[in-house]
């Protein structure tokens, strides 16, 4: 799958919200049946999918399309699941993920969607609940699963916290989820934050998943969708310094020298890998423009 | 089990501290037999439990009262349980529980117990090792537990540490213990703060405490009961805002908005149950008030 | 196995390097056939290994001696594992360990090479990627194992984040590790601090490693060391504090009283404990000297 920097949530009952997509440059977009979408209007919002979706895509929808469910344990998941997958979509984020025995059915579901499928489908998962935190490691290595996401405000409600700006209340939790999914190698996606007119805020919490390892975040609104694909992409100096590095240690190299002195910094195997990963990814973001 | 805020220790041997429960108005008293209490009291202070309890219990104590026994590998443990469950008491609090083995015969005594109790009795254990954080959450699990508290000095001890105000050393072990305790339905108690003249400190950690999920915290004198009282209740702000949030998220929802803005924060599912449960946990204090 | 406070890498490849041992006052020293030697040298530094090490011995090296082979999945590990036990070292350390079916063949040769060895060999072992830090726990129960390092820039390549200065990102793996080690009754080695010219840095970063209950750390240069032993090492005035402490608790205890005030903390069980270790680690010190 794509590598997700911006992932775009918007209700699936507000067809104007949907249709801005198009104006967006998200890399992933959400339609969502789950919070977003009140109780009352959810079947209304299942039968609106296929043609919002049928419309997204005649517009060329630049950047993956999904659609999250209801969770597992959901009296709604049923009908979402039918609705998700007929319509023309990249795949289904399930919110909530808790236990395996309630994720492989969904799993096995969009095994059988995938025949009737010209995209390769894929499941999204959220760790946003104490025992999804708890069975992350084996969730995410679940089949079919392309990424986890970090939901810190559902979390801390489960736990029954509060949440702060700092964020060592959810440290350990988000930590152990970016972990997971990484260590499955799988995406990992970071936490929303609610603040939204707080761009600050955006960039510092951004800048700390990034940190812990996440590639990508939550995006509620288009100003959030630019942060995280400047946040989530190498800054030009980063690249440039990283090239430096990587000529300066292939040169120590030669002279028989595996660590080097550069820039204040000593250098050997993982601070190389790490320029060479710089390298790459840059290299991989300029070849999809 | 009545939920607990403060959680006040006093040492078994010390019948004068012991009677000043009756005019503090701590959750949870607790008659300590173990650090408390010096090797060479301990008898005399098992002996003398039964009487003190009684007095407590004809001069109407309010709040829960727990009889800490020695931890579960101690040479006194079995003369503490005898006892603890000869007095008129509400449970016991094990220290240093470490493995299910150790924990599943005092469960078990505690079941026999009960049968000659008009109260219903349970335990709260300590996690405050290394090996009580590894294996936190299947200890959480052990049937009469009614909460875990988490043992900083102890655990940092044990993995032989420093403690620090910021409290990054313990982050994790007091991540893994809140989250172990809530996710297994039973109350999380924070831990001590042993500088018991400097009450900012005792604010700010009890604050990361409640961040963390924890609902109630350890006290070593009657000043750090009030402020733990006041710490793990809702502000009269929070309830306020929380009743507004409410008021606004409904009225959206009529209007088919699953997701609105509300004073600078994108609102939906998770903040909107966690304001449902401040109002909930007010109108339970109003109630027993 | 001694204690380590300072655990100093040099390249194999560098012998005018490694003769600098004998200068230093490092309490491991650690000869590295892994990052710190070129590809291309690695052959022929393995040759030199039995040479060197034996010059270090003749001129009677203070501190232990290891060397550092290739990860367990290199094609290097055979040959590195043959030179290594054909020189008189203490042990080896084996970088990068990740999986216990990995190791254990590790351990059997190591046993195997006991058996032609004067000196007790042992394994120092590497988490320093996404699946050690996962397996941690039973890693560090493996046979021959003395102590566990954790490496952060590695780490943090593995699950591509960065690292910063306060170190948010990698708190979750260095706990895990620190934890597993001294669970397992093992040495616990605290990450590099790669900008070798900011001794503020080090300094810094080795207190954080001293609170959460490492014994010491990697060192990339000579300063460093000096830095570390006395980072890893009571302080005169700790020492003097712990006995005074150790003797009000003592007083206090033939008064009837198990907790007492001490300079403004509650002093009981862990923080006596804490004392008489900090006293006995000093005595300790001052034997070897």
């Amino acid at each position: 799958m794509n590598l997700i920097r911006s992932f775009l949530f918007a209700p699936a009952n507000q067809p104007d919200r949907l249709k801005k997509f198009l104006r967006i440059a998200a890399d992933c977009f959400v339609i969502d049946l789950e919070d977003g979408t009140p109780e009352a209007e959810k079947e209304a919002a299942r039968a609106a999918l296929p043609e919002i979706v049928a419309y997204l895509r005649q517009e060329s929808l630049k950047g993956l399309l999904f659609v999250r469910v209801n969770e597992p344990r959901s009296p709604h998941l049923k009908a979402d699941l039918r609705a998700a997958f007929a319509a023309d979509i990249d795949g289904i984020v399930v919110p909530k993920i808790e236990e395996l025995d309630e994720l492989q059915p969904i799993a096995s579901a969009l095994t059988m969607a995938q025949l009737g499928s010209a995209r390769e489908l894929s499941i999204i998962g959220g760790i946003e609940s104490m025992r999804g935190v708890i069975n992350a490691l084996e969730l995410a290595r679940v089949a079919n699963l392309s990424a986890l996401y970090f939901g810190a405000e559902d979390y801390i409600t489960d736990i029954d916290g509060r949440r702060t700006v700092e964020g060592h209340e959810v440290l350990y939790a988000r930590s152990q989820t970016v972990l997971a999914a990484k260590a499955a190698g799988i995406q990992a996606l970071d936490q929303a934050v609610v603040e939204i007119r707080d761009e600050q805020r955006y960039r510092d919490c951004g800048a700390q998943g990034r940190n812990l390892g996440y590639g990508g975040k939550i995006c509620l609104l288009p100003r959030q969708v630019e942060m995280a694909n400047e946040l989530f992409s190498p800054a030009a100096s980063d690249i440039e310094r990283s090239r430096r590095l990587i000529a300066a240690s292939e040169a120590a190299s030669l002279e028989g020298q595996g660590a080097i002195e550069f820039e204040g910094r000593m250098v050997d195997g993982p601070l190389l890998k790490r320029a060479q990963s710089i390298v790459a990814f840059a290299d991989r973001l300029a070849a999809t423009k």
